[in-house]
């Protein structure tokens, strides 16, 4: 018989998406009438409609699919050229950063890629996650058996978690120890908090001495708006050997449906061998892609490269100006009513800490019942999450200035 | 620094397709009269525009994304239910095969999900390919670390290799030791070859008797004209306890750069720890894709469902009927210039013996020469295709037509 991959068996059930689902569907069952307003506030998935530059490209490549003289089968297997060199040009080399256009690599999504990137890394690093942190990093690494099992606490054996602390504005410093691999998320999910230049110029240093391989996700970089803090890894001098950068679709044009995320991955960072010998990551992950993809559907292509036109980037502007606006309300809301509130002025999401001797859950079910509102509790995201719920900024105004209203009713 | 996965380094440089790129821009460069009446017969990619009943489904699920109301963010992982229950229902209920909804696991292609299955697979498993055989199969499992290194015959140490002849029909019978994992394709790529009743059921007495897992690749199920060649292995008694089928909309939707494919993991299919406890895969496969995918971009998938629609349907049957109309054009022209010709008639491959004395590549390179066309040398394919060569089907008809013509006149 097939032998099965046994460090599944180590995943601890997906509990907390479920289990608030679980919550909720039983408080609607039980209060039919407080159901219908019921505002969710927990996943952080977008609510706002396609940029219409996005849906008019996506229509006109479906088209063009539709007739035998524009048909296209089987694109590049990394993306088409259109898009990268667009991504390449405009995210990076206007910045002043130099990406070449074969240093991206397209994706349905840059969740995927967290995974994906285990492909071509060995089993005998060590790594290093934040605490709390997004939970496709952790069981990644368990499903690939680089951890052992759970403890008591919610940690994998084998994992370094470094803890996010109000004591260090949720950006933690590089261990003491050596490590292989970190993942770091700015802005952050969960928790809001953006590093400045200099947290992650310490991170560079480290990486550079140690020769740990950053893998930086930077989903949500869109949402900046202080203008010190960097978007991109690659901003810090050095990290062009020791990062590979995450970017999405999801969370600027709205994709979270449509899909459609990159990696960059510059030649020049290497890995090693068992015997030592460094070779480049990027034939590796080129490679990954030759073999085990066909890349993005070429309708969801056009619809990105759109999203780089005058109009669509007048589009993205405007849907992250409404969710950063949701952010100011909901987060003026909490604070207004003695909450003490992170996050949520260069991130989509407000990392609240919750009443003094209330546990995370213990507060998603007071706002559950109280307010009709869900959020996430931190604890969901990792030990040091406990003490505080997420509050995600993705929905309609009303909906925003409906919870705020909430919020301070009950209070 | 971080360990790289060496794995990687096993694998061959992917030298068929770039191979042939290589001699084909050179010929072109060299003759240049020659390369504007070049008819690629060579990449397995169709050619003929989407059908319009998904075309509309697309374009109006794209619209959809572009209005608040009707605005869709991330969907299931394992896919919608809208499709789910269409292929279930259509594909195999219907023809009297008892999968349910949520044994369908959508994705964005067959060649996707050869790759992902071996994630919730084990590292001991003992695994069977054919020979030819698909490249994808052989080079996901050298990546994940199944094999050792490859040998002067291009095969891989570790990899049991089924030769496929004239001899068997080009489908081989079980092998007399123990394997744990087989992966199986019919219609076959390259060869054309179909499995008749028989032959799959002696596999799936093998693969109970010796609790392996048959991998089976039914991508090309709808080329099948033959109505006693069972189109689904689950139409073998004994196959929902020992097989996952994969299955594709490329090659009957055209989707080959819209992406769309699925599997079929019953719940029935079990595999084993280490130490024998014996567990079902479909919570590991389930678990693989909320973990690591948000399923498919939601306009494909609307896609896909329209060619379920009676339209839908209709429209797919004519992209079909024109390929395998090109195979009978193709494969009687060989014929009858006295090419001993298999395949072609279940399947849009036809696999040609090439002429005493020459090699597959002389052969490539002669077709190429004299007839300015591009076919695919068997040798590519493995070992036991040298001898061969592999003609596409795929293609407008007056380039079959045109294909033919040339075939007869240069013999």
């Amino acid at each position: 018989m097939a032998y099965l991959n046994e460090n599944y068996l180590k995943l601890q059930s997906g509990y907390l998406f479920p289990e608030i689902a679980r919550r909720v569907r039983e408080f609607c069952e039980n209060n039919p009438g407080a159901a219908k307003s019921l505002i969710r506030c927990g996943i952080g998935d977008v609510t706002e409609p396609l940029p219409q530059a996005a849906v008019q490209a996506m229509k006109r490549a479906v088209e063009e699919l539709g007739v035998r003289e524009t048909f296209r089968g089987y694109g590049p297997e990394q993306g088409y050229e259109f898009l990268r060199s667009k991504i390449a040009q405009t995210d990076y080399r206007q910045r002043g950063i130099e990406i070449t256009d074969d240093e991206i690599f397209l994706s349905d999504g840059s969740k995927c890629d967290c995974g994906f990137i285990l492909d071509i890394l060995g089993q005998q690093n060590k790594i290093a996650i934040t605490d709390p942190v997004y939970p496709v990093y952790v069981d990644t690494n368990v499903m690939a058996g680089h951890t052992g099992y759970i403890s008591a606490d919610g940690s994998y054996e084998g994992l370094l978690y470094l803890p996010c602390t109000a004591r260090n504005d949720f950006v933690p410093e590089p261990p003491e120890e050596h490590i292989d691999v970190a993942y770091l998320c700015f802005p952050n999910n969960p928790t809001g908090a953006v590093a400045s230049r200099k947290q992650l110029a310490r991170w560079v240093d480290y990486a550079r001495e140690h020769e740990t391989l950053l893998l930086f996700d930077a989903a949500y970089e869109a949402y900046i708006t202080d203008p010190d803090i960097p978007h991109s890894i690659y901003e810090i001098p050095g990290a062009f050997e020791c990062a590979v950068e995450f970017r999405s679709f999801s969370k600027t044009g709205g994709f979270t449906g449509v899909r459609c995320g990159f990696t960059v991955m510059p030649k020049s960072v290497l890995a090693k061998t068992a015997s030592g010998k460094k070779l480049p990551l990027h034939p590796l992950w080129h490679r990954r892609w030759s073999t085990k993809s066909n890349s993005v559907s070429y309708p969801v292509q056009r619809g990105a490269e759109a999203l780089y036109s005058e109009a669509g980037r007048g589009q993205v502007r405007e849907l992250i100006d409404h969710y950063l606006g949701n952010a100011r309300i909901l987060r003026d809301a909490a604070k207004s009513v003695g909450f003490t509130v992170h996050g949520g002025t260069n991130a989509p999401y407000i990392w609240v800490e919750t009443r003094s001797g209330m546990t995370s859950w213990q507060t998603f079910d007071w706002m559950l019942q109280q307010l009709n509102v869900v959020i996430t509790p931190g604890s969901g995201f990792g030990a040091k999450g406990e003490g505080f719920f997420r509050i995600s900024a993705f929905n309609s105004r009303s909906n925003a200035e409906e919870v705020g209203e909430r919020l301070r009713k009950a209070s």
